[in-house]
């Protein structure tokens, strides 16, 4: 293999030519982390990394000597959250992740308000918005729009790293990451992630979220994993393609109480009809049999774990919330954690916080 | 008297029948201030001891050193302003306080932008919100709003405090604590408020204001209240049963001129046609007579005090304003103060505060 | 000359029939810097120092103690940043000059959302706001306003400095100081801004940028003005009114490529369609010969400098950007820097600045 290629080596369709292996050396910088542009850019060690960063950044903060000695980690950077694409939680989540760390944020929300108005490119308006921040955490409706942005910024005098929080209908791979550390959390005194059972329930085919953590999964050894969805819903072609070339183990079907009983872990996603290509196309599917209800309880392992990387709707019951088993709501949290985490790789201090002695 | 109930402990209907005084119990934990719902959880003492917190915070405030003192105290807290009713004015003094104990604050302003949307329950949206806070300000058009997510949270594993930053027509707490406070500063060289006479003028059906200050004022000793106002825009009947009840000196009546001469305090409010069934109905009502100009100064005691919620339109001549007797822009600052207090009340350090020597 | 008047002494129309001298004098506060409205209300002596304030604390910041020291400066401070017209760039120009002195902020960006919906007065309004904090940045598209309201706080309790960010067609100084400090840093090596030649080119009629820039020009020796337009957008008579009365040497013209070799700057300008006076005024007129191509980049002295406010569109090639003569996204940064080294002219702590040795 060639020496790694820097972003600013590379013209933008060489850089679309890459493997992904290629990819994500280019995303680095020195060596170390620098943009965080897609799941697949993460390779095993950086997971378990990533996990045992985050899980000490919780003990830490439980303490307000903790807490103090967290806001003096990055108090000297500033992070701009520009969200052209609304998501309250992606948003309160790395805003709190920022704080935690205690980075100054900066809010870009609506472009229409900004300079783009004035015929600006949007290129000039992220290189101008970099100018204040000494990263950018991007939300965008645009697919692929933060790895353009990272490699426009690599040539720019002042390059700043960008966070890709969520872009099209691909990517959104600090969801993947959170999803990966409740699991590493779930099983940490069983195993780990290795040779577990993972369940995938609902909208499939346009929910970013389980394609990303799907293709992440296979860098765990003999995980097992169903896609249970009705037909028009179920997931797609190009990610069993992959599952297949990594040599994983997957199911794809339509039974979802038959396989409760194997799951160590039951990942149960909404109908994402905002996507619908005709409004209320999604209305017409039988959704019914891919809820879980208060019925379904005992029929689950009793230490498996149930998912959702909310909002939800119907499809968990409420009265399931109080089983100890739904992780769902700490889940939330996790994603503040595990963001955390990422900035201290990012902004290289996650060796100080493993040796942080005060909590 | 039975044991006293935790939130969590009842459904929402036993809550819903509880008496004042058991309400007021079950919005405490651990025996402290934790929810902050109604005007009238607050007994006479708590009252003091807020006022004479948020003068110690004022007097703290005015050196570098103060202020650095008190910004250290909870800056490893986050105060999540949930503002869906907006409001510039107690945003920012809500704002303002969270700042001064360094508190980080994150905002939710606009629920249409966030999950809401994506079918998501109101329930779920603040628990979620929940997740990344350690106090919830929450404003909402909705009446009752905020006792019910107190109610809803008290069951969940992280629950955190509800601050009610003005529900409906009828709850805004902190603003009559802010008038309390007021009060008790202007009389502070004289008795305090037993024993004063306050006139109230202007729109006193719709002012939820001054229905929560007039209730909290039968806490106090021998004050007597006028409640002067057009016919259709009298005080309710509600609340005349209430101070009736409680053994309060009050008038009900029409002619401002006359019980000028008699006031310690006015208490001004405009016309709140936001509320009319009809837009326009308010126009029909002849408020000409409950309006202070410059030439009624003559007629107050030399001491007499005039309070004004702000905004105000043409009830107050701006020429009053320079009268050292108007202490409507104080009343603003007021307003921070004591919300300073109401925090330092919750987070428990309010014993930090009052101990402070720097200053 | 009588003695210098305060604001809070003299009368809105006399205030408006002062001399620029006189009301530079007004807008200070015992002596020193607390209003900053106009452009012209700065000296050389003052633009040197801020200059030399702004790289102090340039310098200062590349380390994370220098970043520590800085942000220990204000941080009881809060500055309230008042845009209720839109802008980005200023915005987070000034939000990130406020958070590297640690300043905490509170923003009004929607003045619908707020009380005056409720029939309140703009003077009421600002002076409710002024409450929460030490500061106003004001950007509006009411010409005149931030003086107004300067003047409107200097009678009350508590006056707070108005910085003007920009409002109506005329003023927007803070753009200025920062056009002089990036000719300031780019000429440094080469006798500073006197006996330079400036070539202003584009739409310079409706550029308030421009017309603030060029009178500061004037307060330096010998230097040349070009104003290089399509006769429809050239330069107002006023401006070449008040330069030939302090003495300047200018020229009016149209060939931009016969004053490119003489170029010290080249100061690029956007056409400004958003004041046509009939929507699409600006497309009949023929723009073509006043951009920057790479190809002329041979025509420009070895150390002349290329500025340009942003954003862009066509006016200049984005090749450029990669030349070293162009400054427009250092100009971007420098705007942090001199309005840093603003705030701590307005809150007297240049002087600590200055004496830093940690860095």
């Amino acid at each position: 293999m060639q020496r790694p290629r820097a972003l600013s080596e590379v013209s933008w369709d060489q850089l679309q030519a890459m493997s992904l292996a290629e990819k994500a050396l280019s995303f680095q910088k020195n060596g170390r982390l620098f943009h965080v542009l897609i799941a697949q850019q993460f390779d095993r060690r950086q997971l378990e990394e990533l996990g045992a960063t985050a899980t000490r950044v919780r003990q830490i903060a439980k303490s307000k000597a903790g807490m103090d000695f967290l806001r003096a980690q990055l108090s000297h950077k500033t992070a701009m959250l520009y969200f052209t694409q609304p998501s309250s939680r992606t948003f309160l989540s790395f805003h709190s992740a920022c704080q935690m760390l205690g980075m100054k944020t900066v809010e870009v929300r609506d472009t229409a308000t900004s300079s783009e108005v004035k015929g600006e490119t949007q290129e000039d308006s992220v290189r101008t918005f970099s100018s204040f921040s000494d990263v950018i955490v991007m939300r965008s409706a645009v697919g692929g729009l933060a790895e353009k942005m990272a490699w426009v910024l690599s040539n720019a005098e002042r390059p700043v790293p960008i966070v890709n929080a969520g872009s099209g209908k691909d990517q959104h791979p600090t969801q993947a990451l959170l999803d990966i550390y409740t699991l590493q959390r779930s099983f940490e005194r069983r195993g780990g992630i290795d040779r577990k059972t993972i369940v995938f329930v609902g909208d499939l085919l346009r929910g970013r979220t389980v394609r990303s953590l799907s293709q992440l999964l296979t860098k765990f050894e003999g995980v097992k994993q169903y896609f249970i969805a009705p037909e028009p819903l179920q997931i797609g072609k190009d990610i069993l393609d992959l599952l297949r070339a990594s040599g994983s183990d997957f199911e794809v079907g339509a039974d979802f109480e038959k396989v409760m009983p194997e799951a160590d872990a039951i990942y149960m996603t909404r109908i994402q009809d905002e996507w619908d290509e005709q409004k209320g196309d999604s209305r017409k599917i039988d959704i019914s049999r891919f809820s879980l209800a208060a019925e379904h309880l005992k029929r689950l392992k009793p230490h498996a774990v149930i998912l959702h990387p909310l909002p939800r709707r119907q499809e968990i019951a409420v009265e399931v919330d109080h089983d100890p088993r739904a992780v769902y709501w700490r889940q939330v949290r996790n994603g503040m954690w595990i963001r955390v985490a990422l900035l201290t790789f990012i902004f290289d201090c996650a060796d100080s916080i493993r040796e942080f002695h005060g909590a």
